[in-house]
């Protein structure tokens, strides 16, 4: 590449969303601006009405999403205005399950005066849960008729995901399900806005619609099944999926002009935060596990192999990296374990780095205790949501600190689970490299996931992970790149900072691993009844 | 009774003194008086040399307690100047077993020139631990060689005990063994000590001796197959003890005139804190289930019949109450634990009256947690000090409000727990009379232990219970009454407060228990080997 290229990233988050203006020749960062939504998450009452939400309810407005677009976007270029011709592709990535009804003009219905007041009109968020219920009879129903899907899902699927939504929709607000055209995925819209053109990516219609290019979607007597009446599951997502990197078309030309970039600027299709983060840090092969920690933990893994395995997240075909399987894993409660503790039990004044240090400074095993990082069930390899937090360890000698510590470590005992679960199943694992907002917190963290694992632990040198993953794929699909393994090649982070495993905490960690894991065992499945009669009455006595 | 009749009773505690001084026609508290011991818990040095002690030792100066008897006795009787005369008995109450070596003449060998110097020398107090491999080796070799006084104690002795801290003086001090003529329980000596006459009471024999009246003490085989050369159990104990309410004597004249009390004031043989607590609550009666609730419980049954069930402390003929069995058994960790929540995890300016009025707010089951209260271990019924606490259920959404209350529901659970395995065992118990600083304190704990045992929970209006029955053996050492049972129910003390249990929270307990009893199985003993290891790599991990 001889002259100067540039791609845009464009992530949206929960909170913000961030432009990521990335320099093609040397894999820099040349500007990044990030725009919080005025709206933020949507989960008190709607904008249109004031009227109350239930609980369990997160939506979104699209406007705030535009807004990104339109004000971060000309403040990166502003940053470097000698980029602004050398532009020449944009990406996109969004949260998933991330999901709003649609007319056939692209024209999201919250933003049609008939529909704004209508709840079910705007967009539920990936956090939106009030369709657990269906999620619940889907699965039930699908366990019922061994539906052959499942398997790629670990056996179980999600509350948060695309039909149990779609179906709380037609189930609740039939005239809103009639009126739209379409129940798209924000990813997807947004590029939509930008190109004019209409294209489903196939990452989320795998990950959170149930399709397979080989399989198709579930059937319609499936759907009848569980709902009876619900019999078109095409019908609001459509049976064309195109492959992650495929050029969407180019920016409008209003739009361009508004934003302030030139003529001709390829979109690659929709892609989603989590999932862009393999390119983003750099991964292009088998065998690196690529972990995304933050509030929870996303778990990342390309393979050659389709292997079916308990507790995965999902397994999709070209679901991350073209010409790979794409495997997702994950812990449930992460940073908002430890934003717990530091809310809950430690003193007033307490933050983070004190908490780090004095945790730092207590040796492998000398807590004496053992946790189980279920405070927001488990996600992998469980698949459980009505599994709660665990201490075992306890006495008069113990101090916050310890617990504190033994936070940290169960965060590194359960992923060192999930990677022994994807190795007895024959997915090989070599190193690790880790992203996210705790891997440049947390060095601790980081350091006990190499001790724990026995893998060094690397993190790249970004706190823009998804939004280059984002750019990578505008760069492909402008043609700037063959594919994305060369467009990932000639512009890998730097790794900020690398951790090996000690081979002394190595040995202690084993020791207490060897108490973590029948724990594990006796509280998540044999005797998994007394975690959930918990969650039950619990949720008997504070409803009564 | 028609003239005025007081006793005294002297209440010995771990870091304080006092004396009560005892309306008998009333059962009134005429007088308190409290003196604080000026070296408190020996526990880091010598006081006659500045030595530093070892781990888990914990010493008292026998000059602390004859303060107590100094100062206590004539405050009261300054505050009742009518009553002097009228004193006819004085009962003594100790910790136990708290054990010294002592000269034929009962000289405390600290108090000699030439031992003071010896740590061996001192009173080692209850909660000296430092004995405890030789605990372990004893019961080691009763296991192995079946020796029939085991199961009086629940399968298993403890390193508080008469023999460990015996042999423990045996084995690393000859010369203060061969020096002193008796190693004597403390409320011995002090009997001892105002009467002139050594009498060694049954009850400290019986629970802290592994003495029985129909067995005698563990064999002179049984001892040497443990320490070889220690052959003469008896040599600084001797084989002659005084059943409770015995007459030791009378004070001696010179200490009479000395303390302001008249000739011929009765002297009861001594007692234990703990056990002196049923005769001081009223109890006089099989199907009482008596708590005493403070730093750790200690809970007290008097029966006709012998029954030997596991995890007891220890079932004693006439060891609480003339013609009665008595079981002790408890729980290892109360107020300690509260006072570890209350440093640990509250906030910094936290009392325990705002800690316990926001658990009260919370509905049984609410929490979402059971807790297994094993800070300390588990006293009864599992007897395993190496098992460790436990809380499982916690969510992003549990408050430390939440956590407290947990705590003082496991303390609530582990005592239907016990109470339940009396009654698999056929000790039938149909109410609770609790004391201790808890008892005072909590009434939150107190309507927990109602509503998750389904007894009533009463608590008598006396702070002073222990120094009651010590007053109340003087009374009958006196002949004031013709026996116990008569001084009881003449004097038993005012219900201050009762806790009926609330027909909805036990149903909603029961689920709960429903959890906790299967986890308490679990971790305490199908897979006790969980808690054990981590205990064992804790302690490897701060040791090295």
């Amino acid at each position: 590449m001889n002259r100067p290229a540039y791609a845009l990233g464009i992530d949206f988050g929960t909170e913000s969303g961030r432009a990521l203006l990335l320099d093609l020749r040397t894999g820099e960062e040349a500007a990044v601006s990030e725009v919080r939504y005025a709206h933020g998450v949507i989960d008190r009452e709607l904008p249109s009405t004031g009227g109350q939400l239930p609980p369990d309810w997160a939506l979104q407005d699209p406007d705030d999403w535009v807004t990104v677009l339109e004000t971060a976007i000309p403040a990166v270029l502003e940053q470097v205005p000698s980029a602004r011709e050398a532009v020449v592709g944009l990406g996109v990535d969004f949260t998933s399950c991330t999901v709003l009804p649609v007319t056939a003009e692209g024209a999201p219905l919250c933003t049609l005066e008939a529909f704004a007041g209508h709840r079910h009109a705007w967009p539920k968020l990936w956090k939106h849960h009030a369709a657990q219920p269906i999620a619940d009879r889907l699965n039930e129903v699908a366990l019922t008729r061994n539906e052959s899907f499942l398997s790629r899902y670990g056996g179980r699927i999600s509350s948060e995901w695309y039909f149990p939504k779609l179906i709380e929709l037609w189930r609740d607000d039939r005239a809103v399900y009639d009126a739209c055209d379409g129940f798209i995925e924000a990813t997807d819209w947004i590029v939509w806005f930008l190109t004019g053109n209409e294209l489903r990516n196939s990452c989320t219609a795998g990950y959170k619609a149930m399709w397979s290019p080989q399989e198709g979607l579930p059937s319609a007597d499936y759907f009848e099944a569980a709902y009876p009446g619900f019999t078109q599951p095409q019908e609001k997502l459509g049976t064309e999926f195109s492959p992650l990197g495929t050029c969407a078309g180019t920016l409008r030309a209003h739009l361009a002009a508004r934003l302030g970039l030139p003529d001709g600027v390829a979109v690659a299709v929709g892609n989603v935060d989590s999932f862009v983060s393999v390119p983003g840090a750099g991964v292009e092969q088998a065998g690196t596990f690529v972990m995304v920690v933050g509030t929870s933990i996303c778990d990342l893994v390309i393979d050659h192999d389709e292997v079916r395995l308990p507790g995965v997240t999902g397994v999709v075909r070209d679901g991350i990296l073209p010409g790979f399987y794409g495997y997702e894993a994950g812990q449930a409660a992460v940073g908002d374990m430890l934003a717990w503790f530091l809310q809950t039990l430690a003193p007033p004044d307490a933050e983070y780095v004190t908490l780090e240090r004095a945790a730092a400074a207590i040796a492998p095993g000398a807590t004496g205790l053992v946790a189980l990082d279920w405070w927001n069930g488990n996600r992998t390899i469980l698949a459980d949501a009505n599994l709660s937090g665990v201490i075992v360890g306890l006495t008069l000698q113990t101090t916050r600190e310890q617990i504190y510590r033994a936070l940290l470590e169960s965060v590194a005992f359960g992923n060192r689970r999930i990677i022994e679960n994807f190795e007895e199943y024959g997915l090989n694992l070599n190193e690790i490299i880790a992203c996210g907002g705790i891997a440049e917190k947390s060095p601790l963290t980081m350091q006990l996931l190499a001790d724990t694992s026995g893998l060094r632990v690397s993190v790249p040198d970004s706190i823009q992970i998804p939004a280059r993953g984002a750019a990578l794929f505008g760069a492909v699909a402008a043609g700037a790149f063959p594919d994305i393994s060369s467009a990932i090649s000639a512009t890998r982070p730097q790794i900020a900072r690398s951790y090996a495993p000690d081979a002394d905490a190595r040995a202690i960690y084993d020791q207490v691993y060897a108490v973590y894991r029948p724990l594990y065992e006796l509280l998540g499945r044999s005797n998994v009844e007394l975690l959930h009669a918990l969650k039950r009455i619990h949720t008997e006595r504070i409803a009564s």
